[in-house]
């Protein structure tokens, strides 16, 4: 595909510096661009890479502009990176061959299920009774589409999906291939040293422009609805567990996972492979560094961070085990300041 | 669902505390029933809650009974929590429509597949030669059962479950969607830089009343077998090794492991993203906290837990600086013991 | 299944001691095996077990064949582990129904897609516009290859594997259930307390004879592709994240995750649960111990670890409490050394 650097300006804004016909082949990172590519630069800490680049032009912030109008055609744009995102789901949307709507004939469909107009149903999807799918619903190939649910408008589902009976999933969502939205809570009474399942009879409810990675699992509640809200961003493999609440516009990195009842605020992060334990809240913007256990919960904004530094072996197992006497030697350096005390005086 | 306060403790026992005839549509938390619902309460903790509770109905111990029965109507019974638990199953019974049984015409079920009475197979389902599917078994959409594999009585199995040759799933099973059972453990002999697979020639043998969650992977064993003993419960996305063994009655939360070889004792609690190293031992009754890592076996029962505070950035930070140096630290602390017991002496 | 321990050495090589009719009919662990299998002995940590083994036949070093020849029949070779891993593999070729070539009537096959001399499509797979199926491809039942989609020879994919447009699986891999390639990686530009969507225009790269364990998740790249180069094995649920490089032969254990655009160099190994940070490099030849997580880049190799080493819970609470206090810790002791130095002086 060919695009005028024109044509660009003219969709998505900025100030134009070179031929208006500069023909671009696609985007690309600095360090792998060629003539035929554009790139972007967020600000001076990409200068050395800008200098070494080969891309015929290049997306900068005005204090970029003069030193990158040297060696390439420019967008002038005061936030190069926001450009960028929204250059590239242009570039994919013309990419993206026109999605077949209609039903694969391979699809099986409820008779009472609702499909609004535009909707697509990939092949051997299953789309079971009374379930309603908005305008323009994508439903990837083998999506399974409980008794109940519902899909809004735009929403797109990749192949694999599973979407729990009576969950409902917001309009202009869109959840990677594995993902498993409304499985059974985990919940169990001890009784007698055996466990005694407690039926999970809350559902799912997710919001608009929620957008949730690969292979995760979003559990329904177990009487109310396990609740994430418009904006919220999950990547792959994240565990949400019953009856959590994840406010609006918050971010979780790959491996998260939040156990059951925790509420997380809004415009939070969480990083990769970070824990929330049950019954917690999170205030709104809150930071948890990857790798944290969240034990407590937090009131204030701010960054929070707990995880062991990684060392070579042989100084992680001598620090390790003196931090098994950790609180004696806390003891001993008491005992010493007490004697030392004693001792100046 | 219209039900009778009477209808339920005919069911289920306990004593009634109000009109027979109170309808209840459905089982809520304290804080969001309406006068419709039926809510819980287990103790003095939920008291307060109680309190401000709308709820028509309430479950409750005895020693709560006179105060609860001034603002709602009552079961009260020794264990709240169990006659919840029961409650939620015999309500979602009546909730679900009566399992289709019969195998969906779009499934492929191969000639020599046995089913037993009251088998059902949902659409797209995969059933290979030689698998056995005992009576009243549900087997969800796009399930793909590989030969020679068999599933006790009264197991559900979710869609997009996959349950490998030769693998076996006891009676009344529960296992959730996306869950793999039966791929290859991870074994390979290192030889001249590169890894040379093992075949893993074992299955994965699995008791009765077994439930797991979504996403999860239970690897088949090298030689022998991975076996999962009765009344296990696992959470979401939780990876078993080849060869592990996991004793009756334990329980492991959302993205727990065990790595190869481990056996895991009897009633044994595995906290969420707690990880069991290969070839270990725990006993009986050995409680793993959230995110501890387990590094030796284990022979006495208790609580075990391993994982490092989290705390605002900056003091993480210092902390962790310091930890890299804490067995100098301790030296350091050593060195002034000997010299203060000298200058005291 | 029969086998003549003569078959054997003729295929694989070593030394027979015994007769060369002795009829195998499986592999198993020294301590479950009877006289009807064969096991092995890698040196001398398994010669207590070796000693109570039943086993008919046992491949050992030559350093333990005098004494396990007085037990049962042997095959000598300098490399046992090696030897074994080479038999299960010939032992699962034997047992394994000879892959039914052609595509199942149920599969959906574009019309475009090329697909080689014997290669095999299950139940329900759907293989898309442009997608190229190399020779002796197995693609399982339920699989999902989306458009341009391309797959080396002698690839085995087992069932519910995505793989994504335009992404590329090299020759003789082995892909393990539920695993998804080419989900969008996890890119958004944050503007005004919103995330707005970073379109992911690279794909995935897998090199020939890699591994990958079930449920994984390789994500798509942003620009450039995500890259897995030859010989590497990926255990269940890792997480490799849009951008990644791993190099050659590297293996990863299960519940792994590299952020994004992290490289990783040759041979390294990464234990279970084991975490890289995004953006950092990794050397050859680099060993990440278990549940540790990387927060820098390392250039020398070596092993490296770093988790809170697990205790009883009363001792675990009172050295973490401590380790919230350590660096005030730290400077105690110095006070102390400096006053002491005073008071010695």
């Amino acid at each position: 595909m060919n695009v005028r650097l024109a044509d660009i300006v003219e969709q998505l804004g900025g100030e134009r510096v070179g031929s208006p016909d500069l023909l671009l082949q696609g985007l690309a990172s600095l360090a792998s661009a060629e003539p035929e590519h554009i790139g972007f630069v967020t600000g001076d800490k990409h200068r050395a890479a800008m200098r070494e680049s080969r891309a015929g032009a290049l997306i900068v912030p005005p204090s970029l502009a003069e030193e990158a109008g040297r060696q390439a055609a420019l967008i002038v744009t005061p936030q190069p990176y926001l450009y960028y995102a929204r250059l590239t789901r242009w570039w994919q949307q013309r990419l993206r061959a026109t999605d077949s709507t209609g039903v694969h004939p391979s699809a099986f469909v409820a008779a009472d299920a609702r499909l609004a107009a535009g909707v697509s149903v990939g092949p051997f999807a299953v789309v079971e009774a009374g379930v309603v799918l908005a305008e323009g619903v994508v439903l990837g190939a083998h999506c399974v589409v409980e008794a109940g649910a519902q899909v809004g408008a735009g929403s797109r589902i990749s192949p694999h999906v599973t979407i729990g009976a009576r969950c409902i999933v917001g309009a202009r969502a869109i959840i990677h291939s594995g993902t498993v939205i409304g499985a059974d809570g985990f919940g169990f009474a001890p009784h007698e040293g055996r466990w005694e399942k407690i039926a999970q009879l809350g559902a799912v409810r997710i919001g608009d422009e929620v957008e949730i990675g690969a292979n995760c699992t979003i559990d329904r509640g177990a009487l109310d609805d396990t609740v994430i809200e418009d904006g919220v961003k999950l990547d792959n493999l994240i565990h949400i567990a019953h009856n959590v609440q994840v406010g609006a516009h918050t971010a979780m990195a790959g491996c998260a996972a939040v156990a059951g009842s925790a509420r997380i605020g809004r415009h939070c992060t969480i990083g990769g492979d970070a824990k929330i334990l049950g019954h917690l809240e999170l205030a709104d913007h809150v930071h948890i560094s990857a790798c944290s256990v969240v034990t407590r919960s937090i009131s204030q904004p701010g960054t929070y961070t707990g995880f062991f530094p990684i060392d070579d072996n042989a100084a992680w197992e001598k620090n390790a085990a003196s931090l098994r006497q950790l609180n004696k030697l806390r003891e001993r350096v008491r005992a010493l300041e007490k004697n030392q005390s004693g001792t100046t005086e």
